[in-house]
């Protein structure tokens, strides 16, 4: 039995819990100083208030404040902040963290550097790190995987990354079991930009639902051709990106997988709709109260770092048009124009 | 302005005259001897009886006794029979036309040979027709487009494919507008086989929809984990299945398009949610009141392809575990048991 802490009570961290937890290990809940009200209630009886699930009664719950009694004679961490934590994370936990201390990072997302290049959080993490002198590797996961579902043990397919082999082989073992399957890859930055980029490409693909809503005149309806059209172009586009990091293409999977599921429902789907029903981007933020979205976040950065390396003659900006298309939706108030036919390839070369 | 010869006059071949006629073209539709009913009403008025569209007025429509007549004059002739007409069209249909004419196939479907070997319709044509003595290029259609929404003008991107590059541009011209997206391709075999295996893939990634309907004791309700896990597996399997035919990946794409669209409905999720309940295939069957389908008849000849291969050492099997298990449900009576823990993966290479 090895004790995982994780830092985060949110609802993608207390559910990667159920698994470790089912395969024997000690389970530790810090939350931050955003999820009191979860701890709090979770202390009392278990249940966590955000995901609507009662957990097991075996996990310890943690306030912020009794951080350093969570992290005791602790094995391993998970870092279970969303994106919005990164640098409280970075400037908070890693430092108080043994660097030998092996980390898993359930957070999602990418950076773009000025110069165009993207960064993995992990890879950020690592690098500002090591400005303060600090050695660190870190884990992260990615792939199809809701909250919900895997508290409620349905089969879920992740991806474990990370560079340090024996970390990401501990982390495999210790979360694997018959219900959660894990897959593990060294290339930590094509794991993380293959399951970021399934955010920007739902909302692309959730774009003909408001199309179809606007031509049909009624919501809820589909039209199947010009959806299987976009997701074909995402998953063309997003082979391309992987290809531009020089990213495993294997990575793909986990992203188009993720792509599929993230286009069902939830915030990203009703942004997409709402930009296809030809809503100015402020005006589709209007309706989703400000609430920032990973997707919009993703597709920015993404936008930028076309727009920085085709300014370099680095990158073609017509390799993703139906990505650049979003971001100038986003960005610069474009119009509703999917160039549908730069999605037509001439592949004669064999 | 074309003419254009339709044989066939089911929905797709139909469907995919829409677009060259919008262009200007000149259509003929000439039904197969199973097609009298349809082109009795369509003659009348130019209703589909099976698409149960209005079509152009513009159409003209033949009986198979009028093919002589509907021939004559043509710039190039569309096959739009199913796979269940493929040797009929060779042995019917090949031999009367000159060996010129550019001809367009909508059938879609792979074969296998005795030694293993997975061959698309055109090749498969062209190979016997080259036995007879005649020398003929065969261009195709793959891609995610349903017939209704092509008829109704709906944004589709499909692949056309063929080895004479001067036949694909002339059908690429002829048929892509501001609504029909065309791609082209010479790697006929990849795109052919992309297109077939969805059917596959898509009954595989259904059987989630029949386990969380047995897991929840009711119908309609959706494990997205898990579905997410199957589409994951199946765009890896997908891919590799191309590089086992030493095809070009890129064709993957619109294969994973489609796969996304078959999911949704239809006879393919509708048996995948019967064997995802626990019923054997013939059961299913039962209730499909044995209607043959396209992706039961692709996961058999995939599946006695890779057992002919696997005999041979040339593939092992435990690269498409999803297939196999749904070839041995289908081909061998074996019972429901999702083989998840060979979705594991370790790329720990480079």
């Amino acid at each position: 039995m090895t004790t995982l802490t994780f830092i985060g009570a949110g609802m993608m961290a207390s559910a990667l819990a159920v698994p470790a937890y089912d395969n024997g290990h000690e389970i530790r809940i810090v939350g931050t100083h955003l999820d009191d009200e979860i701890v709090k209630r979770a202390k009392e009886d278990g249940y966590h208030l955000n995901m609507k699930r009662q957990l097991p009664d075996g996990f310890k719950w943690y306030y912020y404040d009794e951080l350093e009694e969570g992290l005791y004679g602790a094995d391993a961490v998970i870092c279970g902040v969303s994106s919005f934590g990164v640098d409280w994370f970075l400037e908070e936990i890693y430092p108080k963290l043994d660097p030998k201390l092996p980390v898993l990072s359930v957070t999602k997302g990418m950076i773009n550097k000025e110069d165009g290049s993207l960064l993995s959080y992990p890879e950020y993490w690592e690098e500002e790190l090591a400005k303060k002198g600090i050695k660190r590797d870190i884990c992260a996961v990615g792939g199809p995987c809701t909250s919900y579902e895997l508290a409620d043990k349905h089969h879920s397919l992740v991806g474990f990354c990370g560079t340090n082999i024996d970390d990401l082989k501990f982390f495999r073992d210790t979360f694997a079991n018959d219900y959660y399957h894990v897959s593990i890859s060294k290339d930590v930055r094509a794991v993380e930009l293959s399951v970021a980029l399934k955010n920007a490409y739902a909302l692309a693909v959730s774009l003909a639902v408001g199309i179809a809503e606007t031509e049909e005149g009624k919501e809820g309806v589909n039209h199947y051709n010009p959806q299987a059209a976009l997701f074909a172009q995402s998953t063309r586009e997003m082979g391309d990106l992987l290809e531009l990091v020089n990213g495993d293409k294997n990575q793909l999977e986990l992203g188009v997988g993720d792509l599929y599921v993230t286009i069902f429902g939830g915030r990203t789907r009703r942004i997409g709709t709402l930009l296809g029903r030809g809503y100015s981007y402020e005006k589709a933020m209007e309706e989703l109260a400000g609430v920032t979205l990973e997707s919009v976040v993703i597709a920015k950065r993404m936008g930028e770092a076309i727009t920085v390396l085709a300014d370099k003659d680095e990158v073609k900006k017509d390799k993703f048009p139906l990505l650049m298309h979003i971001y100038n939706m986003i960005a610069n108030g474009a119009k509703l124009n999917i160039p549908w036919n730069k999605f037509n390839q001439e592949d004669l070369d064999n």
